[in-house]
């Protein structure tokens, strides 16, 4: 039977430590959430999981193994709501009933078709106290790229750029390397390392021929995307052997030559922010979960417009280069008024080889 | 007599509290230097002071009234070599001399024409021992302002702008207020406030009906300096009263019309950087130590091309605005390269009201 106490710092901070645990699975296990679970046995820990890596233990069992027989009559701190469902694993409500756990704090419901509320309903039916919404802001944001997978169907869009302190992304005549620190290049490798596919714009990957790998390679391997035609001599195509490389074409798009190894995926759109809509309703249809946008300033600004953009990773050196025609990172139409300029949240600012690293999610709801 | 015995870290640290101490008269003293004392005996502190106002005493004379009788015997750390010379007060030197202090240990020589050197003289001339060097980069990099007056004949250009984090000045409508965070407003109205001029494109003049007052007045009250003609139903020419407004124009500039109460500065120039560079000429004349560039992207990009930019202070909020049309801080032609973008030093940065405020100097040299 579901019961709603008031939460107690106990319960507070048990959450907080197994939303602590969930972040581990960062970039290892999409499309599943990231879960974090705690057991306490008369409030003390007896035993930590997290879902470690797509296809295996889900975070339940893994706590539930270490805490052993000490889970029986305790209580579970799971970050969402356990599965009722067979999928690459059994069912986690079934390994938390056979523990014997006797009460189950739950920081938010998931929605996914096959739990949706169907795991909470199996522990009361099985006489298990539980509460959910402890901990939920913090859960929903560590698990909104998952939540917005599921509810919208498009991958979570992570805006990446680097820019001088006067605000550009390259000279007037498309020099941009390098603007930022190694330190700095290195974090992107990392994000590069843990997202389902790298988006650019036709023009950076004729103009800057990048590679677009994690180097070094992270947890997962993402897909290199180009809106657009990828120019056949191009790095990108020389490596499509280690990476899935995919050229954007304009539906129908039969008449476009796509270089060896390269998937042509031809989308409909008059405008670029039509067609990058287009692009995330496919990669969303292929279950990717976290996707990144690394310019140029044409590419973001059709994400932009579209309203597209979720979070923002911005690097920005301690140096200028000046020029009036020099590209800054928001190409596109833009907004006409300042107020109406989209605000970030949850900001978190590091210096890295001396840049500005500041990162943080567009406000929902404001455009 | 001159010594050269190495520096002890009991001079480093008195030195590095004389300097503390000459920065507390920033805004307050110029054109003269920012310069603080320590008077010593024995490795004690028995006097402080410094320079607290333009006319006012100069940093010797109140350290040694701090001390009185116990400067007999003892060391002085002053941060400029003192003067030799009678202006708004008597030479520091024969203060000193007086005092009876037995060492003087100084920063960093005065350029001044009148002084340079000869502060030391007069004090080896009476047997007093001195050192030169102590903590000399540090004080050079308090009085670069100073420094250059003197050696340049122009004042310190610092450029200040508020941006996105997308890099604009303003939407490509023009819209702009406000960018930045109250907290980072009211840093830019202090540093209005100590500075000897505030200057701005004639765009920025006519699209944004600035004040450019500080509010509250600080210890200066900066001349407003508009690259071009003013509107005469501006902000600027209502409050001419208030604080000089001065109209640059190109020379001849007979037959251009400026609104009562407001200076005409006839210029020659081919070019904005040109123009510019000849009202820092001009400015430098009139004895300006500091000057604020404040946009817009047309007349920090005539600075930048101009090399004329000595120091930064941007700051840039977390929010998103875009578009291609939309202005970056430094227009003009800037570089092609970006591996000769200019770096900057002694980089700062601050959070005021969630703003990133990042502020340094142009690296010398590098341009």
């Amino acid at each position: 039977m579901p019961t709603n106490p008031p939460t107690t710092d106990l319960d507070a901070a048990m959450m907080a430590r197994a939303l602590e645990l969930a972040a581990r699975g960062e970039g290892r296990v999409e499309p599943n959430p990231m879960v974090g679970c705690v057991i306490t046995q008369q409030g003390e820990v007896v035993g930590e999981g997290w879902h470690q890596q797509h296809g295996g233990p889900h975070a339940e069992v893994n706590a539930l193994a270490a805490a052993g027989d000490r889970a029986a009559g305790g209580t579970a701190y799971v970050t969402l709501e356990p599965c009722c469902h067979t999928g690459k694993t059994p069912p986690c409500t079934g390994a938390l009933l056979t523990a014997g756990v006797a009460r189950v704090v739950v920081a938010v419901r998931d929605p996914f078709p096959q739990v949706n509320g169907g795991g909470l309903q199996q522990l009361t039916d099985a006489g298990v106290v539980y509460e959910v919404g402890v901990g939920e802001a913090d859960a929903r944001a560590l698990l909104a790229p998952y939540l917005k997978l599921i509810e919208r169907g498009r991958p979570w869009v992570i805006a990446k750029w680097a820019m001088t302190l006067d605000g550009k992304l390259a000279t007037s005549s498309g020099s941009s390397q390098w603007i930022s620190s190694p330190e700095s290049r290195e974090l992107v490798h990392r994000l590069r390392g843990r997202v389902d596919a790298v988006i650019v714009g036709a023009g950076t990957a004729r103009d800057d021929d990048p590679l677009l790998t994690a180097r070094p390679a992270g947890p997962r391997t993402a897909a290199r995307i180009v809106l657009g035609e990828i120019p056949p001599a191009s790095q990108l195509v020389k490596t499509a052997d280690q990476a899935p490389v995919i050229s954007v074409v304009p539906a129908p798009g039969a008449h476009h030559k796509v270089p060896p190894g390269v998937e042509s995926l031809a989308v409909k759109g008059r405008t670029h922010t039509e067609r990058l809509a287009a692009v995330l309703d496919e990669l969303g249809a292929r279950r990717m979960t976290n996707v990144l946008i690394e310019g140029g300033a044409r590419g973001l600004g059709a994400a932009f417009d579209g309203g597209l953009i979720d979070e923002v990773h911005a690097f920005i050196a301690p140096k200028l280069c000046g020029g009036a025609d020099a590209p800054s990172p928001i190409g596109g139409h833009g907004l006409a008024d300042m107020t109406k300029a989209l605000r970030l949240t949850g900001v978190r600012i590091e210096t890295p080889g001396g840049d500005v690293y500041l990162r943080g999610r567009v406000e929902q709801g404001v455009s």
